[in-house]
């Protein structure tokens, strides 16, 4: 690496001179490109809001019942829905559900595992929602007549954390949406396994700092790791007030 | 949420004697399914291993040396690479490249425009190398005659974080490769949106610990956060020691 | 193209004499790598055997039944399906359903529009399965049995023509699958795009010839260009009592 | 399928009344939505222009020579980059190349072996152009003025058929494009899988009915096959007059 090192040690120079690189000051001089909200191409997308991760009787609880709390998600979460209901944003929500015969799978990652152990998110069958109403895999009671209103796309479940598996990619695409605004459980998961697979397909994504949660293990602060991440991979990244503010600018 | 609820709490209530929930005891008690090498079936995947990473004129050595440093990120990946050539694994290496056209782009995440910014990866065409050898696109020295011995697949260039946008797993699967060694950098990066993709395409995906590093910066530590998703999310987690004995083990 | 042409016309030369390339012997010279059905990794998967394609009374009778009763297609999937059974091959079913909000879309192809126009494979809600039993969405009443026996896996909807947004790739995989016995309808639409899409995510592909079958409409035959298609692009191509007769050799 | 037969067979009437299913007159009832060309979302992009299919020393040329001299491929490939050009439209190519790892495959289709077999695409390095000047893998030569005009963007090479192991729908999405003007090399292969990957991933595909030519075997008729899929599954198919006119119209 000789050839071209004076050039390059002269655009580092330039960057730390920006601020950009300085591990001092570099969150400050990190760009924050932002997401400029347009009214004909942006959407509301939610992951999981059901209630094992919301419901303090869901099986999820106890791993981020506290993290809910702190960020006060669920009525972060009904700010989002309600005000994208009011400035007529389309909004997506993206379920986790597990079928029997996904319990049979030869292999998963340490929470796959243990969502199948603690039958999180399960349901009876593809075909079938006896026994569903109120379940663990249910809306949370209070999002759900933003959910169930007739309007809101419910996209099938995706299966293990993004929207590989599911059509939510293709739903928005479909209404001419390139713009999200993310938010939902859980903040390190699900939520940034679709920031990460939405950024790749090339749109432009808002995550809400605090309209999600996640696990708190002991040495592992999921939430924090996603904030982390968001803020590095995001295009935009605010709390619920104020992205409810730029919302209500589309109006 | 009542119907379920007793079942639900019983649930919960083996989860927790089990130990699985408790904050407390959590981590200890989080499933470990961990990945089975096997000789016929698994590869060596490494994302980035670029000059301007892992070289101190690079243009991210600014943010990321420090880290690369403390996990001797360099002796880690040449242990790997060097260790799967002996035993005989396949390696894949996905890179990282932008072309001028790149730099056309609408829109990016906050560290996209940071790369585009100070001229990361960049190559004068995609069509060729002029001005490759030697420059931050390149890779690193040390590093170079595994990725070049004939036998090492390179994959076209990831253009965001994920392999969404290469043939990585096609590669892999045409190959008949099932279970993926990672490592690579950045941790938090292109590390792991390629194990988070990799999963959901349904590999086994090992994520080596300390062959890898990240960006510190104010308030973000990218090797935490990419630790944390990884110990939640991948199949098997270990530092190069460990992953190296059980890649012995195939000989 | 001056430098190599004579290296490209001797390998052309030798093409030809092989017999490749000379378009009145070129199908029979054409390379049939075929599949080699194995236990442990082989699945049956099919495509839409739903009442809207196979029942009479199906909405898209009109243009597909007599192709339908030209190849007994219905007969012969239940051939495959009880065959799988037998033997104890996997068997996967990805269905085509469309709810009310797929309506609100903003464009389609052509017959995306006619499936919308003509309420095909229509449901009332993604969570909600009323009017479904008996419906043009549900499965053709011969092939239920195979299909709701408690093992067949029944992935979520695709929504235009191909797996791209269902989970039928992370089912496969979760399960160790490499191998696709491909069968279902319609042969040139669903069916070739779930061949094309697996193909491309490494599956090898075996198409059953005529457990299929596709619209006719003046100057165009959608089971020949299917046939075409799948000649040049499988790994496999045979017909149901071929197919048959290998998948009982693996028991 | 009982209960809703009623509703159907009056469906399937009112269909047939509008001339939408009735074999003899289907497709002049075919629905035909075609794509409303508009100057910023709009885009060309071309698969394939590469000599193994395009210049009689290829080493397609055998299979694919007739199609291409009957349809005016090569004339009509470059109207279509010539009107793009000046109408300011953005111009993508998708080239389809072949290292020699990729000769290591496992396993292939039929064409997958036969373009194998004779070295069609080849390149001898990933990081390399050796040789690359006037080979078989190199662009047309009428048409590299307009590739390698510095504007337009040469993605990463498709490895099988389609863009699923590629950039390409990242970089159209990165420009802001919605709608694809769809033209290149053969119809029934990479065009086609381009056309179907397209509109899976949300794109409205107009594609050029005779800027494009494919294989003609013994009762194979790809140029046909593809034709047939086109009309059914894309938002627009025209021929390249009608294409170029509605093209200037954005001047």
């Amino acid at each position: 690496m000789t050839k071209l090192s004076e050039t390059r040690k002269s655009l580092i120079a330039t960057a730390l001179l920006s601020g950009l690189m300085i591990a001092g000051t570099a969150q400050a001089g990190l760009p924050d490109p932002g997401v400029d909200f347009t009214a004909d191409d942006t959407a509301l997308v939610v992951t999981d809001p059901q209630n094992d991760f919301l419901h303090e009787d869901g099986v999820a609880w106890g791993v981020v019942g506290e993290s809910v709390e702190e960020n006060n998600t669920i009525e972060n979460l009904e700010s989002l829905f309600s005000t994208a209901k009011d400035v007529d944003l389309p909004v997506f929500v993206s379920p986790h559900y597990y079928y029997p015969h996904d319990h049979e799978w030869h292999f998963g990652g340490a929470l796959e595992h243990l969502m199948h152990e603690i039958g999180m998110f399960d349901r009876d069958h593809p075909l079938d929602t006896d026994n569903f109403d109120g379940s663990g895999a249910d809306w949370h009671a209070s999002l759900e007549p933003y959910i169930e209103d007739g309007k809101t796309v419910v996209t099938s479940p995706h299966k293990v954390y993004g929207p590989e598996s599911n059509d939510l990619v293709l739903q928005l695409r479909k209404r001419g949406i390139n713009k999200v605004i993310l938010a939902g459980m859980s903040a390190n998961l699900c939520t940034e396994s679709h920031m990460r697979a939405l950024v790749e397909a090339g749109f432009e994504v808002h995550v809400v700092s605090d309209a999600t949660a996640a696990a708190t293990l002991p040495d592992m602060d999921g939430h924090e790791a996603a904030m982390t991440n968001a803020r590095m991979i995001a295009n935009g990244l605010a709390d619920t007030e104020t992205t409810v503010e730029a919302m209500k600018a589309l109006r």
